[in-house]
């Protein structure tokens, strides 16, 4: 099943909103073949296994390793359930069950049906983490949240509001780059876009399916000049301002409107647009109206060995009262370029 | 020399604005005897190493390894330097000269002229180290710095101003005791005393000179009903309020009082008292005005895994501008109780 986690971790940034997926086919002790899911639209784990199996193998008989329950279902592809009892696979044995509705449970039935012998939970909690976000989204309905925060030693990200000030050096800017590519959308405000006016893309890699970048705007106070509304990724704009779909018609920014958008509702049509895992980037008040309900799953800390003070700008920041304080629990501490990386868990 | 410094150190708590200092006397490769300064107003590491040689020995043509270089001045107890010759030391090792302008190499040029062969710098770091405070005094003219903040990850010590917010558990309160019991005052401001009403005292140990408690009272706000004000250490009210002369006036609490006090000439003023070490823990308008000029030469930060948010109150906060980030150095990071605690250098 190690064999099989490692297979899976081959499709990772490929797969999108499907799980990565590995696989291996065992037959007397020998590995006869292995494969993983390659990326979205593509055959799944267990077809490309067996693939790999050369035609001198008999794979009638043999023991299948696989991280996710095989799909019963009819997707972009064929249903994996159907191949494995066709191939005349024996044994299986399957990390975890797949949270997808679509999935959930019928693969395994099928499996039993058709006089598989099916064994679930070995090395599960491992497949789990691998697919976090995917199975967060599923078993919540809800997109996994990650809030990310480059700041002072007293907790300041900028000395004055509608101001940029640099922080952290080029080997954090790598990291942030490589930790936007495991999500599907990047959520920031329009006031980091008109301070700031960054470009949200992962430059170092070359990403099939870069993340969204979602401009929380509700004032409509962006237009098409701003460098995060070009084609080098997906656009989403929500604003309360009716005006900004007549300003976009003819781009491809994608502008939801709303008379009146919470926060809640925004992480809901988010979800309902597939998005099973979001990044925020700031300003001040977005990250501190996402501590607020709180809706996060995840914080994740640059800390640079400096002091701002005085009245600059900090990390959640807005005029609501704070009645209670958020405990964190710590998940890493790690030196990361010139900032301190604290990664912590709700 | 190292022997001479694990002796000076035997001294710590009780030296008060004297240094730690430690002596050996060897002869023929033997260590006759030893001895530390034992407190304020008592006898010289050098005057307890030589009454620490028993009466079999004759002390002529021994060499000496002292911390700090012996005094020649009448002081609270006889020079050193004379008592040093007329014992016949022949050689001694000295690892830092004083910076006490009282003794500054006089004690050297003493020994020197008496024919004493003296060699100067061994361990000479280690034994700056050991005095550090005392040594930075009198080089600067003013009193070593550090600035104490307990802290939510995002900067904030409290959820409102004039409101107490727990933050640290029981492990922190002890460190924060033994840290304070290194200094000679303790700075708070009004707000902090209004607020928190804290004893600001070392109640884990039994001290012969506990740190003064220093009070920023500009408009003269605290009374003589704050636990600070009691006798347990003396207390010291800096105030713009003549009227704050009048109410302490039966009490043992010392009123400063200017019209007008800037941070420069508060921290001038205790130097003039003699302080040579000041641990400032709050609150934050405080901290920031030490930000400000800046004032400080170190910070300790007790660092929590919680959120605060919204307008809480942050560590430095002031209505200033902020313009400009203090760079600080990194010199440890430890984790005490529920908190990272980070120690940083200007």
């Amino acid at each position: 099943m190690k064999m099989a986690l490692t297979e899976a971790k081959k499709g990772r940034y490929l797969t999108y909103t499907n799980p990565m997926v590995g696989a291996v086919i065992v037959k007397e002790d020998r590995i006869i073949g292995s494969g993983h899911h390659l990326g979205f639209g593509y055959e799944h784990a267990e077809i490309n296994a067996f693939n790999n199996v050369s035609a001198q193998e008999s794979i009638s008989g043999a023991t299948m390793f696989v991280t996710l329950e095989p799909c019963s279902h009819f997707g972009k592809t064929p249903p994996c359930c159907r191949e494995i009892v066709r191939r005349g696979v024996k044994e299986i044995y399957i990390a975890q069950e797949d949270p997808n509705p679509l999935v959930a449970g019928h693969g395994i039935k099928y499996l039993k049906e058709h006089g598989v012998e099916v064994h679930v939970g070995a090395v599960e909690k491992t497949a789990r983490e691998l697919n976090e976000f995917y199975n967060f989204f599923y078993q919540n309905k809800r997109p996994f949240i990650t809030l990310k925060v480059a700041q002072t030693l007293d907790g300041r990200i900028s000395l004055a509001r509608s101001h940029r000030t640099y922080l952290t050096d080029e080997t954090v800017f790598e990291n942030v780059q490589r930790l936007r590519a495991d999500y599907q959308a990047i959520v920031v405000g329009s006031g980091t876009v008109l301070a700031d006016d960054p470009l949200l893309t992962v430059r170092s890699m070359k990403l099939k399916y870069p993340p969204v970048r979602v401009v929380l705007d509700r004032s409509g106070r962006t237009t098409s000049k701003y460098k995060i509304m070009n084609d080098d990724a997906a656009t989403w704009i929500f604003t309360e301002n009716e005006k900004m779909i007549a300003r976009f018609a003819t781009s491809s920014v994608k502008v939801f409107f709303k008379s009146k958008w919470t926060l809640k509702k925004i992480v809901q049509q988010l979800a309902q647009q597939g998005i099973q895992s979001l990044l925020v980037e700031g300003g001040a008040r977005i990250q501190d109206a996402f501590l607020d309900v709180p809706l996060m799953q995840q914080l994740i800390v640059y800390q640079i060995n400096q002091l701002a003070g005085g009245n600059s700008l900090s990390a959640f920041q807005s005029e609501r009262a704070a009645h209670s304080l958020l405990e964190l629990k710590l998940t890493e501490r790690k030196q990361v370029g010139n900032a301190l990386r604290i990664s912590l868990r709700r």
